[in-house]
């Protein structure tokens, strides 16, 4: 394999615009995710290019990704009101285009920032306003204009041999609903519709590891499945284990085979067939119950996971996040001799802690965590990383474990809330 | 503020050669990780240019570099054994230099891949090994090939134009303890010999908006105060502003006087000058206190904030998520008819959720959080977004507001925990 045999159509590439990327003080979330977006596109992102906030080294960064032919150029970043966001000036000079202010987008800008310098205490001066209003409401000629999200508009600018550049803001609140409206519009649908559609789905699993899981996928194989027509990725991810499975036109059968055979040989750790994250399919499985937690070394970790879900008042009551003995005592009921004999970190306090939660929040589910996240308090018998876990409805059915979870503070404490919110689901009938 | 009054004698550019991160599977941490190292060397790192393991990619990667006036490019990953890793040839072409088999290298990379052959139960045959270990002992002539950590050498190879291309492994454990080795070889120190020392320090501020700063910035410069010879950048992160300040020798003076002139301007905002976050300016302020809290909307994200610190269990005792009304007045004995009457989120009951948690919890500070994180629930009068806080110590103080917090639900919730966190630090005594 010297060079691929054949190049995708359309060629994608992104140039991130930000001295903080580069200096490491942020990480670019943008990159990633507009990869993901061309893949299910059926669009090879050819090159990711991050550079700082310079006017040479972004025009240096256009004109290399012209030279090696990429179709459709993805700038992030550089749209704010100050100086040195330069993005919208320097893709006007490389696509060759004049900048004009365009009014009805200064308007827009100035509603905007007039919102928001009502809804602050800090005070905004007119002046200030103004002179980031006139910088961002300046667009090339012959471009099309995205409305902002936050104050910044994005742009589709048609460049030279058939490029287009799609400029869109650093942020990626701001960018990713821009995105979506960039699609639509004609210059970079004519980029898109040249490209043979990708068809996609991702599979969920915890409790496999990631070589079991390679040792199966070689077995499908031999037992006389092909895979060639599908492009399958896993990836261990957060605690879980993704599988990825893209395919074009023409190989539906071999890719649906490839689900039923997973479906069939993971029963018990593969929850997810659609993408659903555990968070939606435990939220799902919580309607007409009531929730209550109790949390020691996740500390809230749990509670706020559950309550990011919109809606999530319908089904959780709310949650004990008891640090100290005293508060698991005091908010939950647990007998202080009970932690007195075994400990705070034990099954007997976790199923105390549980039935505490149900009782105090009226709910009639409810999970409870607590172990030792380190670095200190590890013992020979009980070492960092061990934190017990009871589930409980209050029909009496339970679920628990205890495992030691490996890795530093806040892996054990991540894992702990992600492995709370399998023990509800498991609970709650799946699986 | 066009370009940069002066360029750093040294830039240095990173080429991540690895389709895995252009698909999203994996994420680059070489390129930040490196990055760190150049700038404690004082090296800008100008680009970091991710590309796919192809040998058009990897070579136009180079040039590109190379006409952009890179001084030290670093390649990561692409030194495998299988055809598709091209690194190690793709660099000889571009510095004009044959690959040659270097029998030292050879044989150890052949004592490496036996060690490794039997610690494991795969059979790796020995055609498969000689192919391996011959590929991976090509170096091109006149190169430093740096001793393999995995089973790859690394190569220090001077190029063209006085630039010199480190090739390094893309595994993280087996790159960074050749950094440290590359770092001392002739041709490398040499370029690094050429830049001076960069001096960094980081502010942080909370409630000034990225546009005030900037004004301000601007004035600070009318006054007199010179920044030229400082490298400014301002970094909307989180809710807070980063401002980040890197100088080489003889500026110190110019950063000082910076730093002094942004203290006084900013004396309310700025609370960190030394890179400290607030949990940590918190936990610090926090000893010898015993906190609780109480949690609506931001539903445990402040209480895993402040149990994320190390230590954390000498003075966080816990905290309520009162999700729903009954938790209220169950758990903190918030009055019902006060909630009739206020709402649940009003000034009235965060100060009643606060005094709960100041019993319950036996605390001698607490917080309390109480707002409509959305998409439902707003009102006319109460929009999405509104959340009150209200924190208060066993003497009566207080400090409270009740603004209204633009974004999507997990904005709101997030940006909930992080006044929440700014609020405790003012109430014990700092700003």
């Amino acid at each position: 394999m010297d060079e691929p045999t054949q190049r995708n159509p359309v060629r994608a590439g992104v140039i991130v615009t930000g001295t903080e990327v580069l200096t490491a003080t942020i990480r670019d979330e943008n990159g990633p995710w507009i990869s993901q977006q061309l893949t299910s596109l059926g669009i090879e992102l050819a090159e990711i290019l991050v550079v700082a906030d310079h006017r040479n080294d972004l025009r240096n960064a256009l004109e290399h990704m012209r030279s090696v032919g990429i179709d459709l150029i993805i700038t992030t970043g550089g749209l704010g009101p100050t100086a040195d966001d330069l993005t919208a000036e320097v893709v006007a000079e490389f696509t060759g285009r004049e900048l004009r202010l365009d009014r009805e987008m200064e308007a827009k800008i100035e509603q905007i920032l007039s919102r928001f310098a009502a809804s602050t205490t800090v005070n905004l001066t007119a002046e200030a306003i103004n002179a980031a209003n006139r910088k961002q409401a300046l667009i090339p000629r012959g471009a099309t204009a995205l409305d902002p999200v936050g104050t910044a508009p994005g742009l589709v600018v048609p460049g030279p041999d058939g490029i287009v550049v799609l400029v869109l803001p650093g942020p990626p609140r701001e960018l990713r609903p821009m995105w979506a409206t960039a699609l639509g519009l004609p210059p970079v649908k004519e980029v898109l519709g040249r490209a043979t559609p990708l068809h996609f789905y991702r599979l969920r699993m915890f409790g496999t590891p990631e070589s079991e899981l390679a040792m199966e996928l070689r077995e499908i194989e031999a037992d006389g499945n092909s895979l060639d027509e599908l492009e399958v990725t896993t990836c261990l991810r957060k605690g879980e284990v993704e599988i990825d499975v893209r395919y074009r036109d023409g190989a539906e059968g071999a890719a649906d085979a490839l689900r039923a055979e997973l479906q069939s040989r993971f029963a018990k750790t593969l929850y997810s067939v659609d993408g659903t994250t555990v968070d939606q399919v435990v939220a799902g499985l919580l309607q007409g119950h009531r929730l209550g937690l109790a949390e020691s070394c996740s500390a809230g970790l749990l509670a706020a996971r559950i309550a990011d879900v919109p809606g999530a008042s319908d089904y959780f009551a709310g949650g004990a996040v008891t640090y100290s003995d005293e508060s698991k005592t005091g908010l939950l009921g647990v007998d202080p001799d009970l932690i007195e004999r075994h400990g705070a970190v034990s099954d007997e306090v976790a199923e105390a802690m549980a039935i505490g939660a149900l009782e105090q929040f009226a709910a009639d589910v409810a999970v409870s965590i607590t172990g030792i996240a380190g670095p200190g308090g590890g013992t020979g018998e009980k070492p960092v990383g061990l934190v017990c876990f009871h589930a409980r409805n209050i029909a009496g059915e339970t679920k628990s474990l205890s495992p030691v979870i490996p890795g530093g503070r806040r892996d054990v404490r991540e894992r702990s809330a992600l492995v709370g919110m399998h023990l509800l689901r498991r609970l709650l009938g799946q699986g």
